[in-house]
């Protein structure tokens, strides 16, 4: 298996021709924002036209997914490629937790850092707070933003951690390795996170260097806020105010690129953290899916997301090809001639194809990890919840459930999850069980950090 | 208030420039397809590629509704620009069925016959399959179609009217007035159809003269059918086939518009007649909507709709206006020249600023009609039901009952209707209950036909 993957990350670098430019590469990532949320993905009354025309001008997926349903395993796996319980990130972090990514994993900045890069990270990271942990330590050149969820002060009254919050520190807004601010006004964290963003992208291209920029937003994580240019201006109420502030900054960061003569060199994607938390009208949509956040019912993991590129993504494409965002490290990777690290596994895959040819993806086989445990398979078109909450749609029931016999879902002709198919499909469970025993073996988790 | 509605329709006349060129009309109406069931509004294995296209050159509604939830008068509303029953179409006709639109109904056909256009009907009729209601007796100067719906005939053994159905003839396939053919193979249904209108663009195009075309497809209607083309090539199996063929047959009517050199002078505008069918797999995605046809919820009313006509209908565009079909009865009669009748209330009001301007839209005021009893009212963001069923999400209580206190949704924060509010705005119960009262005071139902 090793020998196989090194032959692959050699011929994947020998591939590149080593003269090619560069593109760079602008990751944005929302928190918290659901399916549905979106114009483009039919919210009726929240108005987002910049990721409207992103789309109508660039790629836009119906099967894209989030690799974990929670904000700090799901950046764990954005960032390194592979399933965030390999990194021991497995639940999320908290102003009080000792632990963080670990030191020797790797990150698509280090890598791109390595081919010549410069990198920034602007926003949330919440792959840990204390120094070793820093976005500085792990391939980014700069870091600026909150460290982890914009809930975890002692000024959020409503957070569930009631006993432990008093121990914590304010929201520190960090610049670097340094804290810079105490509870920074939230309403204004967009538009700074975006000032910063569009900076960066100027200074990076006067520099003439490639750059990568990881743009990871706190909204529309609750508590909400929004400038006062955005705030009660949206139908949708705050979530609303704070979503289509979001949408104004990717407006921005393509403004941006067009500004400084590099949007033709530029890939930005677009996605969220995990699906929408379920908070009432202070969470957002998942659309057709059922469940949102913190579940592995599509509602939790299948995201909004877009890929654009002029000239080279094409154009007002909807692609119901498969993707996962562990297949953006490997992507990533792919577009700034860097080798995948073979001295691990690396679960993400090149989706290059997807993005670049309209290809129709790879097969979409994926584990579906929460709280530590895989609680479901996806493999073709089925999908097999071993252990799951909420059986009921809209249940109350939160807690997971071994689910004995499984349930099983055609996604494809049933994406809501409503025609439990189980019974019917006996093969199709004895195959997918098999795959798990199968993938369990071939795993080895990591030391937990959280 | 006839004073005042006589002199709005002398200067809404007056106001249109006598030796303007009329545009062409194109009215593609699906049959139960959801709101969810389109790419362009979030569909993930359903693939749209004309439809997507189409919205992304021109305007993509989000806050548009079918007048009612039934197939009939739903087609009423649409044609006559009058809530349905003021017409007696009630709920929905059969093959049995002795009555039909009303012979002095004046349908949107007879407005533009008026003013020099040539007209066609092809498609599903259902307003009557006896001689006097056919669509040649109301404006159409040609008819090819299925006048009923699909599942209409003996032959279609599932059809819960097992005991009337005996005595029903076979699927009638109608040419003008006369029956052409007998049980029609439903699969080639689609593909008719579109050849039908392609030839009647043509032909109208080198006649020179303005046309109007009604293109109502039997298709996602169950039973489902598609050609060999389109059978098995969907994700989401006959249903998506369906879907697929009905968007091949849009690009189809777009590319004939091109090639007969009209498509700059023709507004083609696609919406479905109602929500999607309840039938689990069979039927369609209401997107995040509750429930589906033959509710009040906002999955039987709330409809995919997009405008479409190059360098007149502001192209990507993504709006939250409000419209309902009644309104495309007005607004087709201004686009034409036709001043609407003075003689009857019409409740469809004019919405070219918004098609052809992205104007906010009017003031969403909506009474909802199901099974000729009013359920529910809009106004502005509020949603109050006065007569519900399915009380709970997804819940197998499909009897409407008296709602007491009626409930209240916030349809622009709550588009969902999860969160019933009546109890923290009883002023807003009370000014929509008044508002239901005054609607009723003024308003004469017709005889029933149905």
């Amino acid at each position: 298996m090793q020998t196989r993957r090194a032959f692959l990350a050699s011929t994947f670098a020998a591939s590149l021709a080593e003269g090619a430019e560069k593109p760079n590469i602008v990751m944005i990532y929302a928190d918290d924002l659901g399916y549905g949320d979106l114009g483009c993905y039919g919210h009726p009354t929240i108005q987002t036209p910049n990721l409207d025309r992103m789309a109508a001008r660039g790629m836009k997926f119906t099967q894209f997914y989030s690799t974990n349903p929670l904000c700090s395993p799901s950046r764990t796996a954005l960032l390194t490629g592979r399933y965030p319980i390999r990194s021991g990130i497995n639940v999320v972090l908290f102003p009080d937790s000792k632990g963080g990514l670990p030191s020797n994993d790797i990150t698509i900045a280090s890598l791109l850092k390595g081919r010549g890069y410069s990198t920034a990270c602007v926003g949330k990271w919440h792959l840990g707070h204390l120094p070793q942990y820093l976005p500085t330590r792990f391939g980014f050149d700069s870091y600026f933003g909150i460290p982890y969820s914009n809930d975890m002060s002692p000024a959020t009254s409503a957070n569930p951690n009631r006993e432990r919050k008093n121990s914590w520190a304010p929201t520190p807004l960090m610049r670097d390795d340094k804290v810079a601010e105490s509870e920074p006004d939230q309403a204004e964290i967009t538009r700074r996170y975006t000032d910063e963003a569009t900076a960066y992208i100027a200074k990076s291209a006067r520099a003439k260097k490639p750059f990568f920029l990881y743009l990871a937003h706190t909204m529309p994580h609750w508590p909400l806020a929004a400038s006062a240019a955005f705030r009660g201006k949206s139908a949708r109420g705050l979530y609303g105010d704070a979503v289509a502030e979001v949408d104004w900054s990717v407006g921005e960061i393509l403004k941006a690129l067009e500004k400084a003569g590099v949007a033709k060199n530029t890939l930005v994607f677009f996605s969220s953290d995990n699906g929408p938390a379920r908070l009432g009208l202070e969470g957002g949509s998942a659309g057709l899916y059922r469940e949102g956040k913190a579940t592995t019912w599509e509602g939790g993991v299948r995201e909004p997301a877009i890929a654009y590129w002029p000239g080279r993504v094409p154009a007002g494409v909807t692609t119901p090809a498969f993707g996962v965002t562990m297949d953006l490290f490997t992507t990533f990777a792919k577009l700034g001639g860097a080798s995948i690290p073979a001295d691990r596994p690396i679960d993400g895959q090149d989706i290059s194809d997807v993005v670049l040819k309209n290809a129709p993806g790879r097969e979409p086989l994926l584990f579906y990890y929460n709280q530590g445990a895989l609680r479901a398979v996806r493999s073709g078109p089925w999908k097999l919840h071993v252990s799951a909450c909420c059986t009921q749609p809209g249940g109350a029931d939160r807690a997971y459930k071994d689910q004995a016999p499984p349930l099983l879902y055609n996604l494809e002709i049933d994406p809501s999850e409503r025609h439990e198919a189980a019974a019917k499909n006996p093969d199709v469970v004895t195959r997918l069980l098999a795959l798990i025993e199968s993938h369990k073996k071939s795993f080895t988790p990591g030391a937990p950090q959280t």
